[in-house]
């Protein structure tokens, strides 16, 4: 009956409910994304998180994550004065960010790494995913993730900025060959290191490059935020980088995202609109080995990085012929009307989100999109809402179809 | 008075004494390495730091860091449930480790960024020295940090390592010419990520290069505690990068160190030999354009990996002519007259400490190898401890002596 429950949850997209009146298998083993030597969170075989967290003289202890819309995961204090609780029932696939609450403050869970999210350092779990091994580090040939700093004086705040390029396996072996190139961004309160850290891009594309699925090309991944700040001299955001120069977003935005709605995201695509087209691909075209035409040349981003994508590409169609939007909306018939040579110059139009979110608009869109002739194609996230599973699928899909020419 | 004594403290390298009796001055400003937004912890003129925690029902929280021996920084919860305190005195200048202790519990402060040391993620703060110029990002070429992945059979436990390449500003101008190679490691405790992190190599390197102050060369950083574990498709340390390939540690270690002393690291550098000479160094030189001869490499490390570059660097001076240990013991005469071909193979023997450390031990050994008539360089970081300031200068001083035949 369970397996039936999951099953079903799986095909439909349904949330799965909590079975409060079950014990979980006792099968749980540590997260793949802990802390060396560290057991805690675990995960079981039915996908419940266990966190454990040592504070003997804390008063109350909670997880955010847990089943949604139930305030996250109380935890219990044992006689050893350790923190011990498990999520009321299975988790969706793939990674999750998360905090604690300990005592009234937000903390990371020190069992586990961090990643950068809702503008900042986060927990991370990873819950394995039936299908994990696209996303997996494989017996393959492997590209490399390099970071440049690349000159920026148009936003006249700061001396450079940090992107990341990977080059796909072969990128060194032949000095004559020249590549196409996908720009693409993150989500709101992410940064430049998500695409290759929460997201597995790297990985994704050695694995479908060695399947012959994909053709080799470049990702380009920067910061996307460039309206909320960028001091003199300013701050980074946090974590490895070996720089000093990225901007802070100069804001303490609640972590379901700023203020603002689309006039946020509107301002947020203007700025990056000049870094991006002003700044960066010139420098990329001038110092890798690119195919520097709009043929070659495509953009994507997940959620703001989506909508980013969609206000810039159809902006500057002599320079970017594939698009994709990952839980970032959609290309509509009234895209297409209203933008001058969308029929010649756009060859690849995909749009996806996870089963979670709002594959019905999805759906229909495609539908409007073909009636008037436009090919395009709509990929739906099993089992997964507005998450990294849902975009590392997003672009084990979208990656085939691009520079197929 | 006061600038007396700091002064005093500086030019002799004498810790700075707590100064209690009065209040620090109030120009306070936030670490450079804080979380975007973020405005604590801060750090004034003085060098003190100040914390501020938001944890309102915590019974107690203090900061590990502090002056030396008084067991870190108690906070103090004013009305408004927020916890603030300030350093008993000036803290040394550069980068420190520290995390908090919450009712118990041992957890990073939130405002900061996290750093890899002590086999966990710390929180890192930023006490700006007086010559920060050096590793700072300057408007000059900038060179590139490379994630490489390499097959990695030897400890046959894992598919890949991460190794990090710093290629300098012009490696991608001329695609006929070939670099020499710094192998460059990190101390017990951090990972691949901390000379680029933490230690700022790139930009160090970007500044001497552009200064004419050092020959352009790679610098390659991998993880050096390859003896402590390294699991069939085990855990990566946590933090950015793109992989899930890194041994884990598998000990709860205490920040100080390890257990087991010399023995410990011993092991550490003959499995870590293994990988360096017999793994990373043929891929290195298969997919860069090096210069792969012994005269054109290098090896340095800090504190253990230091203690690694002693022990593999003259078990092979087929391999290495350049030496650096920072923090990390010496090349003796017992070295000298034990090691054949020592004095013809040999180019640089270089060692550093912190002025706070053991420089007498230094120099009487500085001495005693100019007698036997090997020469050698030593250097002293003023107003430093066994922290990553002292490390940086010690690349800064070290770089501009390599390669230089």
């Amino acid at each position: 009956m369970k397996t039936a429950i999951l099953l079903t949850a799986l095909l439909t997209g349904l949330p799965v409910l909590a079975q409060t009146n079950e014990a979980p298998l006792e099968d749980f083993k540590p997260s793949a994304l802990n802390q060396p030597g560290q057991s805690y969170p675990q995960v079981n075989s039915q996908r419940y998180a266990r966190f454990r967290i040592v504070a003997p003289n804390a008063q109350n202890v909670t997880v955010s994550l847990g089943l949604g819309g139930r305030g996250g995961t109380k935890l219990t204090k044992g006689d050893d004065g350790v923190w011990v609780g498990t999520t009321e029932g299975p988790m969706d696939e793939g990674f999750h960010y998360y905090h604690l609450n300990v005592d009234g403050g937000t903390f990371n869970d020190p069992g586990t790494a961090n990643f950068y999210g809702s503008t900042r350092w986060e927990s991370g779990i990873e819950i394995p995913a039936h299908d994990a091994d696209f996303y997996a580090l494989g017996e393959v040939p492997h590209g490399r993730v390099q970071q440049v700093l690349f000159p920026s004086k148009l936003t006249n705040t700061i001396i450079a900025r940090p992107a990341y390029v990977y080059t796909p396996p072969d990128y060194d072996q032949d000095p004559a060959r020249h590549y196409p190139v996908l720009y693409l961004q993150h989500g709101w309160g992410e940064n430049e290191y998500a695409w290759w850290n929460q997201g597995r891009a790297n990985l994704i594309m050695d694995n479908l490059i060695a399947e012959g699925k994909s053709k080799p090309f470049l990702i380009v991944m920067t910061y996307g935020l460039t309206n909320e700040g960028g001091r003199p001299g300013g701050r980074r955001p946090g974590g490895p980088a070996g720089t000093n120069a990225v901007p802070t977003s100069g804001t303490n935005s609640p972590a379901r995202g700023p203020g603002g709605g689309r006039d946020f995201f509107g301002g947020a695509a203007a700025e990056f609109d000049k870094v991006l087209t002003g700044e960066l691909i010139p420098y990329i075209d001038a110092n890798f080995r690119t195919l520097a035409d709009q043929p070659h040349r495509a953009m994507a981003g997940l959620s703001m990085g989506g909508m980013e994508t969609h206000s810039i590409t159809l902006k500057h169609l002599d320079l970017f012929s594939h698009i994709g939007l990952f839980s970032g909306g959609v290309i509509s018939t009234n895209d297409v009307n209203t933008t001058e040579g969308f029929r010649d110059k756009v060859k690849v139009v995909f749009c996806s989100c996870g089963s979670r979110e709002n594959p019905g608009n999805l759906n229909a869109n495609h539908e409007a999109l073909e009636a008037i002739g436009i090919k395009n194609t709509v990929y739906v996230s099993p089992g997964t809402a507005h998450e990294f599973l849902t975009w590392r699928r997003s672009l084990r899909e979208f990656a085939p179809l691009l520079f197929r020419d």
